[in-house]
């Protein structure tokens, strides 16, 4: 029996699987209109300054700041419009003193213009003419780059655009796209290998006899392994045997980045998983056991850089503890250095929820909008029931300091 | 000119934009297994009771609770172990008075077992035997029902297990395939189409002339109008002429169920957008300007349901102002009531960020964690640069009634 229980917290058992993991190495190049989620395999570099020419801030015209100096409402500088720079067109209007050109938000500013004064702050001599042959009061001055966005304002030539180990998110294919980047290295996505356990349990399209309940795991766990940018293997139910799973484990780790396996529930079909992932590579087993409810027999494993998880068999525990080590992994595996920070909601409790000081509970919780803000009212139910987490939005920590929460505190519920 | 101006509190904005949208009305099957994201087009109802079979949750022996009433540990209750209920079998031990059948969590209860005796409340008498025809010592009496999952327990038959109009999360899907519901009836995803505009917009692959940029936003749009689980569909960059646009949209309303037009930047590329907008059906333009910053020249218009947004061409706007818009009008066309509400961080403001009462302000940031916890440092720069929305890892929120916020103020920071 090799099994070695020893319960961490949280934190320090996240923190010891993430150290234990060997990001993939493997490139693959993906048109960026189609990278939305993927990580970046490489520091991305500016091939040329953002924006490439100088633009106009406002509507309004082109000037040399210097005509406009001492301007105002009681004594405005006179300007003659010598010309208009078309959207997409080249500013090839030359101004000299005193004169100046029309421009539009986003449009190129002249070489000899130095700044732009708003449409506002100017007034017609003679009221609305047509041409540009006419003059213009200067109502307000401007200085030297005022309302003109410089050549490598928004991003330097050579400059680091993106790090490597970044998760691509829509203002990021833009930011890639503006620099005609069309083509991004990312990295693999990596495939997890996703392990049923149990002779009681049959896929979900069977009819189960006396005794048997449909595979959920698989599914629960897929899904979770696509919201953060992994691939899932399905390897289908194993039966509860060590040979048969230590084989079928094998196998899956030829194939794929990271192996789950969702354990019987009971405590055999566990000690078969920590002697399987025990067996699959150096170090094999981390801890067995996490100071949380539900997922204290958690068991976190690595072979060669590779995460190993057994998760137990219980459906939420599943989802909670893959929520837990599975998705840090993951990001792990892509090079991040782990989770990104995870947003929340803050609500008030609608009744007290006992735990025990020295573990960190998730609690699934229903959220109501009141008048007094969100309420997260506690779904209870046995910890193996499948609808308490169907029937929550989110789940509020109770952190592992505390005993318990009390009706009326407010609560950081983590939605799910 | 058919511009009206009437600037809204986003709040307000947002709920007139929801109240005139149409959810779709058609319905597709998908396997659930390939179902996250989708949202129900019907209220999914329990085909039988789950669990279907009373099951043990724990590891050790069902009982007839009546035969350990008054056990302690100094008076136990003697039972005679008669057999075993293997997992994923019926349990087909028959119990007599004073006999008990070795079960296993999740395993089937004997229909004349009322109860579960933990495993670690009971010691065998004479120590390990082979076989199952020994004695036990009960040490603790249990209640009937006690260790016992019930039929129907998780969900009993005919229950509405979700309602229409729910996104399907993991544990959904999982909660489903518990049930054999292996397919779905879900909302088709909505499509959205996307039209840039403005003469100075080139394709991202195209090489900029002078006075030329490329587009960005139908990309970055496509990718927030994914994570919301609608279709993009780009319909390229369209000439800024009123007529030209016109015909796109009007093309465009036809083939999607929402239409975004990101203007040019220029007051003029607006006032087409408003008239576009205005004419492409009833009621046409709904508000013209929304109480926030970046994104205040927003347009935001409706024509027979369908949602039309007409956003600023500065990309960092079009981005903020889809979240505030276009996310939750995807939502309610899938019959959601609107955006779930929004998860966010709190951090501290490592800056002062002046802001003006009476308007929201969206300040991109980014976070940094300290041995205090996260910090929020603005990232300044005109608002039209994609830059700083790249190196933001999320936006902090002014409400609307401050006129600025102080370093070291606890801030929300939503993620983008």
């Amino acid at each position: 029996m090799t099994e070695f229980f020893n319960v961490l917290p949280p934190d320090e058992a996240r923190a010891l699987l993430l150290a234990h993991i060997r990001p993939l190495d493997e490139r693959e190049t993906s048109p960026t209109a189609e990278a939305l989620g993927r990580v970046t395999a490489a520091p991305v570099i500016a091939p040329h300054p953002l924006p490439a020419f100088r633009r106009s801030a406002m509507d309004g015209y082109a000037v040399r700041a210097a005509d406009t100096h001492g301007a105002s409402e009681s004594l405005p500088a006179f300007l003659r419009v010598v010309g208009e720079v078309g959207m997409g067109r080249a500013a090839d209007v030359a101004l000299r003193a005193g004169e100046a050109a029309l421009v539009h938000t986003g449009g190129m500013i002249p070489d000899t213009a130095d700044a732009v004064v708003p449409v506002e702050h100017t007034q017609h001599v003679g009221g609305e003419t047509a041409g540009f042959s006419h003059e213009i009061e200067v109502l307000r001055a401007v200085a030297v780059g005022q309302h003109v966005i410089q050549v490598g304002e928004d991003v330097a030539a050579g400059a680091e655009v993106l790090p490597a180990g970044h998760r691509l998110r829509p203002q990021d294919l833009g930011g890639l796209l503006a620099l005609g980047l069309t083509m991004v290295t990312v990295i693999r996505r990596p495939r997890v290998a996703i392990l049923a356990t149990g002779d009681e349990v049959v896929p979900p399209e069977a009819a189960p006899g006396p005794g048997q309940i449909r595979d959920i795991n698989s599914y629960t766990i897929a899904g979770q392994v696509l919201a953060v940018g992994g691939v899932p293997q399905l390897r289908g139910i194993i039966p509860d045997d060590l040979d048969a799973l230590r084989a079928a484990a094998a196998a899956a780790l030829v194939e794929s980045d990271m192996v789950v396996i969702t354990a019987g529930s009971s405590v055999s079909a566990r000690d078969v998983t920590v002697q399987v992932i025990a067996g699959l590579g150096e170090p094999g087993v981390l801890f067995h056991g996490v100071a949380t409810r539900p997922g204290k027999p958690t068991i976190v494993g690595a072979a060669a850089g590779k995460p190993l998880l057994g998760l137990p068999g219980n459906p939420v525990s599943a989802v909670i503890q893959f929520d837990m080590f599975g998705g840090p992994a993951l990001y792990r595996l892509q090079g991040l250095a782990g989770a990104p920070p995870r947003p929340a909601l803050w609500a008030r409790l609608a009744q007290n929820v006992p735990s025990e000081s020295g573990r960190e509970d998730y609690v699934p919780a229903r959220l109501e909008q009141t008048a007094d803000g969100l309420l997260a009212v506690p779904v209870f139910g046995k910890s193996n029931l499948i609808y308490t987490l169907v029937g929550a939005d989110g789940l509020v920590v109770v952190p592992l300091n505390r005993a318990g929460l009390m009706a009326g505190d407010l609560v950081e519920v983590r939605l799910i």
